[in-house]
């Protein structure tokens, strides 16, 4: 069995993180998603927020799980027998970043492979920090997010 | 008419920031430019002292409006008619992030276009936190700012 | 009234060039488009093919003029009192040889404006020589190019 | 099944596409090399010898086919009924044309997915035609290519 | 005698600096090292501990200076004699980076000249923010990084 | 003594090359010119006339030499005991191609080393294949190259 792992912070998922997952489990029997419970910048929604986000938007499939963790992706690459990182690729800034912590795992153990694939050309422009920027001032991002998440950044936008 | 935006942080404005502002009053009428209040990172000068570095440097002009503007910039576009967004090219850099946020502009009203266009390369190394930073030591930035703004920054220096 | 100047090969015209004519057409009272009769490499239509499928393209549209033109674009810009020249942008590739024409007919006549427009980001994706590949080998690009340049490319192939 | 599918000029083939082979084979369970007869330029091995080549230096593995294919990718990838294309990035220039050829070729069949891989950081150096160059100076590939490669080049720079 | 001036945050130095630093003095007589005290992030390391740490990783070698410096590089490069200001280029993001700096020095004093130089490709990968993350989780950072290094991370992350 | 290298085709030299040679006689003692003879582009100027070109450009200097070489840059370097190899850079794509001849060369000589330069920004837009265009339609170049090759590509362009 081919499992591949993507790992991220997911503050909030999009539709455009969906579309990479879609698109691991055409090529791999099993994808787990890994949400970063601390992250450099404080993030808008909770690590319980970020992952529960996500099993919604996911729960229809069983070939898919969800977990916390933080550490180095390698050791639970090796642990669970993960087949290959997955990574979307947008733009030339995704690229070297990718490539850097790419050839840096692969660095730490050779065994662990990355793929880079490429969401639809329609979520070029969608990321995270855009979509929570968009909710602060009350723009419509149901075109880029589940419904969940929607209704999720709108609570926080009323809130905050 | 055709009325240009021109939004940014400006803090301060740089002679690379008045370069785009005349050559966009070549191909429109008028140019509005915004002024966000609110910044991700914490600005130098105060929202009005922005404002009003910007204000004195092109007090020549009538065809130029200054405002402050949080929010969508498609609804700001909307509301007062505007043709086009208008933004400078620097550098690849500078590419890929404008590029993100014209297409997620686009996505969000299909009626606003964002055009780009390219400083005197003599501004090719000029962005506001360079200059900050050279303000902070005491080099010399007359070359680069407008005189008030060049006062402004040593008035910040010496109390910093 | 504002002319823009909008040149290229055109070997053939495609829907992201026709993209970019509708943008500039929102700016400009007018556009036109110069087709350069000689190319480094040698093209799959003729001059006046490639001529004659852009004015096709274009038929419904007397705000746009279609014209032979090999020479120094500033001449031309200078002799027909144009705005600014219009160029597409859709990845970092484009923008650096854009990028370097830009400043060297800047260099030649500073009253010689370039501006930027962004095609539709389904045509990031989008050249002639990729189409005319397609066409070589019997692919569909009737969502790429008007139908009268599929014509004439199916023609061509069956030829060839 | 998980079939991936390689396609190339290869002229020649060099330890960075082996590289590549590799890493597909850890993820896919067999790889399909295809080999474009017809190149835009002029290459310096035939069809015949660039297959042979890579008939050469793969046939311990039995888990990779090699062919000729001169087509539409996704023609191939349809009948074969390939899991995905495979190709190498190394630098920000592959990525922008893998990126828009990959685009293109999910146009024209939604099915075919593309994924990237990344070859070890040594072969980031390295392409065909810089190979060819060194080779007909005399220069020592030995690293670069496969013994069989190598006296390939040396026949053809002695007789060039 | 011609002096180049290598600037850093170095927070903490690691091999990729340690072979741009043997690079330059295969060109230069003598290379003074400028450690900035002062950084727009929290460094890991006080200021003190990362010229120490230098000094360690160098101390066999007495054509090699370390020194504190902030303010402008320019008045310093002049106040030394410097030939040139040495930087290494990874990657694409590294180079525009790099551009803007040095053009911006060299319009404060066009006298001041910036050398580029390429580390070995085994370093691409690498960088300080870099080396703290894995050192944070644990990871195996004796490849990256001289010994004292490595021991002074593990105090820290011990301790953090 | 510290002696560079910079190779080209020089088709035909400008006043960015220049730039380039008088940057590096700041840093270096010496600086060889070698000119390819051939090259994969039939080039507008003969090898003879460009190398006298270069010379007439430079003949004020005796610490630089004009030679002709065809063949592994290496085995130059290593011959005429070079310290460096010297490159300038202008954009992003320049970038990645010298980056990879830099590498190719250090791995088949790890003596040579590459070092880049950065040219005045005003040559950012400059290089010989845009002069040629531009004298072709009988453009002004006489800002961009010196006046004995002005006149050349007049003579060139009257006769083709």
């Amino acid at each position: 069995m081919k499992v591949a792992l993507y790992p991220g912070t997911f503050d909030p998922i999009t539709n455009g993180h969906l579309d990479i997952v879609e698109r691991a489990l055409k090529m791999f029997d099993r994808v787990i998603i890994t949400v970063a419970r601390n992250t450099s910048k404080a993030p808008l929604f909770t690590a319980d927020e970020r992952l529960s986000l996500i099993r919604d938007a996911l729960n229809h499939n069983d070939r898919v799980e969800v977990e916390f963790f933080d550490g180095l992706l390698v050791d639970f690459a090796r642990k669970r027998n993960v087949s290959a990182i997955v990574r979307g690729l947008r733009a030339v800034s995704d690229f070297e970043y990718e490539f850097q912590m790419a050839l840096m795992n692969r660095k730490l153990d050779e065994a662990v492979e990355t793929v880079f694939l490429m969401p639809n050309e329609k979520y070029t422009y969608l990321n995270s920090s855009i979509i929570r920027e968009i909710a602060r001032f009350g723009g419509d991002v149901s075109d880029f997010v589940p419904p969940a998440v929607q209704e999720a950044l709108t609570r926080k936008s009323n809130k905050g």
